[in-house]
């Protein structure tokens, strides 16, 4: 038997966290779980605690020394970084600065300081994995390729719940409509971003920092069944794909077992490994461009990625304000993308770096409640 | 400018021949043709040799002496192998065995002496690249990934003509609509092969030996688009993909341009790249699992794997005989897989030797002749 790899992880309780839970007692044999952080669900974390034997927990009444040490003094061999927000940039940085391999679930990080945590890595032999099924998807299809001949990447999208929905109707798309995902179940920000397709154009921002193409290079493509979950279009007119069944624990399995990959009983039949249901004989892929006007959040993000400095973390901000304010009824789905956008315009790119980017996110969050208050005076 | 690569072909006239040399014409600054063989051909031969300025060429006169000097005294660093039958073989073997890169596309040599020609291989260090589009996207997708963690290799079939025809019309089709091939563009041959769908049937057996796994790992799955070549399904039920428009000049450029890729102007469009016409803005794939019943073929090249030793040669070898009594008008369709079942019945494995497996083919051509004979006699 060979050694247990060491895993910590950073928002143990949340819904990554506990898919990456479920993952490791799949496989109690590769994985000792070292280190386990969690926010303010301590009966959960407790119990994942005990489940696991882990030595060392934290929990958010301990703030960041508790998230520095379960990131580096747990001495895990990777760390999953799947707490929400910024919480956890410094922890994540110091495990990065340290050489420990990062599974990276956290979406702001990646899209605020991506360029800083992938010059890290670089520096100190840190691997970056993506969590993302779509991110897992481009990193599996570039391995033991030239950087050089790859000419577009290409991610997949379910489209949500709105791909078909006139205009007129989304703009005024209620709650309930919006939170109808037809593929993946998520919580309620992601199922929002999905409705807006912010949540792809967040992933173009991410796949630029993470693999190191602009914008132009990075393309979106509508795919409802869910199951290719991202392309790589070569110089050569050739296309790899990776594709898996609509389940995270795939690329998260992936990401903790890499370079190596976990053995699953895995179907043996072909057309159910492609994504046919039970008893189904034959399956259908389809995929089709998605229209700019339609997704005006999707063209935000690409100006943001093109601005560059601070903008990505700026967009990523008034997003969350604009769709909390949604949630709660306070502007109309229509009004996501202009309270966006109006921050965006008030903003200037700054050089990112952790505090640039922490500020950045303060300034476009003030902005961005200042706007939805505006609209809300405004007569419906 | 980094130095040419010096290509050598054998078989230089015919389709994949000349396809290559196509690719190489794109491309003169990344090739230069150092050798060409042909067979009768002379003429365009002669074309060839002088618009490439290739110093060395052969012709069916010259025989093994000729085609040895184009294989090895032209002093290539990739030798295109893509003459038809055996005529070759100790050719590519002496290629193989200094050391220099092969890109495979005589068929007939893998099948029947694919296990020999990996051994060779192995020892010299000479790389062994498909170039049929099925096995470059298997190539492709193995990439960068440990062998152990792959669990079953898939080729994709068009289906053929046949494909959703009833048995009963199937048993007594005529050449015409044998012909009438819906994807892929080939010779008389090829396109019986794959109304029979035998032609996956020796492709499994190829796979077989290009990647060293059992046909139990090796599955078939239909896809009337033909733009995704074939799956790799890993242990995690990951699964990847190699897709291009169904040009064999892709694989072919592939396999001369390894480990690089050509340079080709592209589509920028996503769609276009992924198999759309021009226009279209969506595209739709389809997969469905082959009947075992209705295509005989397939059960007996798994077989033929299974038995071993020289059995894939006499399958090959009776295939040929019986698809030329149909184009003859000597047997119904219905009966090429009658006539290569009763030859396999008769033979009995031996081990693969250059020897042996020259000996297998021609007696099951001699048997499956006799059965020909046979089955013409009986009233219809």
């Amino acid at each position: 038997m060979t050694a247990r790899k060491r895993v910590a992880i950073l928002g143990s309780t949340g819904s990554i966290g506990t898919q990456a839970l479920d993952v490791i007692a799949r496989h109690r044999d590769e994985f000792a779980v070292v280190g386990l952080a969690a926010g303010r669900n301590v009966t959960l974390l407790r119990e994942q605690a005990r489940r696991f034997g882990v030595p060392v927990t934290s929990t958010a009444e301990e703030g960041a020394a508790g998230l520095l040490r379960v990131a580096v003094a747990s001495e895990p061999e990777i760390l999953l970084a799947a707490t929400d927000g910024s919480v956890a940039f410094e922890a994540v940085f110091a495990a990065v600065e340290r050489g420990i391999d990062v599974a990276v679930a956290n979406k702001e990080l990646i899209v605020a300081a991506g360029s800083l945590l992938v010059e890290a890595a670089a520096r100190s032999g840190s691997h970056l994995l993506p969590v993302d099924s779509e991110h897992s998807a481009i990193f599996q299809c570039l391995l033991g390729e030239e950087r050089a001949t790859v000419e577009t990447i290409v991610l997949t999208a379910s489209g949500g719940p709105f791909w078909r929905m006139p205009v007129e109707r989304m703009e005024r798309a209620d709650l309930d409509t919006a939170l109808a995902h037809p593929t993946w179940r998520m919580g309620v920000k992601n199922t929002i971003d999905s409705a807006t397709m912010m949540n792809k154009g967040l992933e173009v921002i991410e796949a630029s920092r993470l693999f190191g193409f602009d914008g132009e290079r990075i393309k979106i493509v509508v795919h409802p069944q869910s199951v290719a979950h991202g392309f790589v279009i070569f110089s050569d007119g050739s296309v790899k794909s990776q594709l898996a069944a609509p389940d995270m624990r795939v690329p998260i399995g992936y990401a903790l077992s890499y370079p190596g990959r976990l053995k699953d009983s895995s179907d043996k039949d072909v057309l159910r490994a492609l994504g046919a249901k039970q008893g189904e004989v034959s399956l259908r892929y389809e995929f089709e461009a998605p229209d700019p006007a339609r997704f005006p959040c999707i063209r935000l993000a690409y100006e943001a990625l093109a601005a560059g400095g601070t903008q990505p973390a700026v967009l990523s901000a008034a997003n969350e304000v604009a769709v909390a304010a949604f949630v709660e009824g306070r502007i109309a789905f229509g009004n996501i993308p202009r309270v966006i956008e109006a921050v965006l315009a008030g903003s200037r790119p700054q050089e990112p770096s952790l505090r640039g980017v922490r500020t950045a996110d303060s300034e476009a969050r003030k902005a961005a409640g200042e706007i939805v208050e505006a609209i809300e005076r405004q007569p419906r």
